[in-house]
């Protein structure tokens, strides 16, 4: 049996509107309910209300963080990894995540996308670039995290 | 008098449509004549033709390769930068290009070009990602240069 | 109260000695029972031997993976963060971990040692490069571990 | 005829010694002089000397800049790479040198070595971590430079 948790990215900007506030926050939650841990990029807006519902939901949160320093992260990552590496951050992101659902979001965001269709990763968007070839719309956080276990093989208990 | 090269981008795919490769090998040729470096990542396809044209122009092109050898570069790279850093070194592309031309292209284009946009670099394309917001529709590869040296404030002699 | 755990580092090369491996099977024990997270470079050698000692502890462990794949990280990697940077990723690891130990190891472990120390972590080694300046020699892993409590303000409990 | 051009890495503290600052300088033209490409850090102190050099004596400069902005280099680098990879940037000079020059130096440097070593390349040192095992001891400029380009099949001319 192993030992590997499975990880999920959830993306999406900094400074985020009230309705990708609650949709990651939702998003958040679901990810700790089926044992999942949340890979982000630590920082705020779509990321800490991801991050806080993961962690209220007694879930584990990564945060793939931009800067040298651990602080900057927001308060609700349990671990945060501090890369230095500014946006070149995003493409760890993409890698370590098995599938990503983005909520609105903007050209970091965007970068994420890439990346992660390039490495043939599920993902999944809440408004913003849901309109990018290869990436699947979705309505509400429980759809878009539906979705993604389903691809991944994991089906909804 | 500054020793500084002014850098110029050219992304797109390593695999790339007989339109991109000329449109390339055109892109080269002409930043070559304005005296600018070209940066871009150093393999196939519209890479190689772009650093081809620049080279066959008496110009000087730097490949930000992904991998660990310098071999790995197209034989046009006369400064090959080895980075083993794989789709990260995508970043460093947007980061020294002061602006970027891109040419069709898939997902790793993509990512170039929403980090350039992120950072605030001129991105026009011709065909491919031509539709993202913010990127300048270009129809060919004159006035796509043209339109680069207009906006960072180089004209045309 | 911070939901933030506390990162440890171990370092050291992939291809270990018998003494090598002992020391960091213990050292991964101490850090579980400590209640930090253990981060590495998640391959083998020191690493699989520390991880191991951290999970039938109780812990949990980051391997901040140098390639593109999760499954290329030791079977004790709970946590695999996917960085396909290659030896760059030894810079995370130097400032994601608050302090490190680094057991025996060779050029690889050096460059950690390097940025730890650069970037003002404790660093304390047992074997290999006990004698760079600025590194803490140790003797045994608990007196390593204790020297790395210590410097990071908890005490030995 | 290969296009490519050799690259030569020097490395070395931001804050550097008058005799560090000199030898730089020697180094950096003397690389000019056979016709390499100058790689380093292109921030101040031995690498600014060192592009100095390499630019009075008609030679071209490569700064591998660990911050966002080409103007964060010293004035003598005539082809600025712009990372924001912070320290990671070490790794990167350590993958594009053939062979590396180290004048002096802190952990900084040391890790550029680390790294330097573990991928074969011929790595010298005036002064600094001259001792590190798998490091050639150097005298003077001319030496230093004299050996790398024996170790890399070029005899002096």
């Amino acid at each position: 049996m192993s030992v590997r948790k499975l990880m999920i990215g959830v993306i999406g900007a900094g400074e985020a509107s009230e309705q990708a506030r609650q949709w990651a926050y939702e998003i958040g939650r679901l990810i700790a309910w089926r044992d999942a841990v949340l890979v982000c990029g630590g920082m705020g807006g779509v990321m800490e209300e991801a991050c806080r519902g993961c962690i209220e939901a007694g879930g584990q949160t990564i945060g793939i963080l931009p800067g040298d320093q651990a602080d900057q992260g927001n308060p609700w990552v349990s671990l945060p990894v501090v890369t230095d590496l500014g946006h070149a951050r995003n493409v760890i992101i993409a890698h370590t995540a098995r599938a990503l659902v983005a909520v609105e979001g903007e050209y970091g965001t965007l970068s994420e996308i890439a990346i992660a269709l390039k490495l043939g990763r599920p993902v999944t968007a809440l408004g913003g670039w849901r309109d990018i070839p290869g990436v699947m719309p979705a309505v509400t956080p429980r759809g878009a995290v539906s979705w993604i276990f389903d691809r991944l093989g994991r089906k909804d208990s």
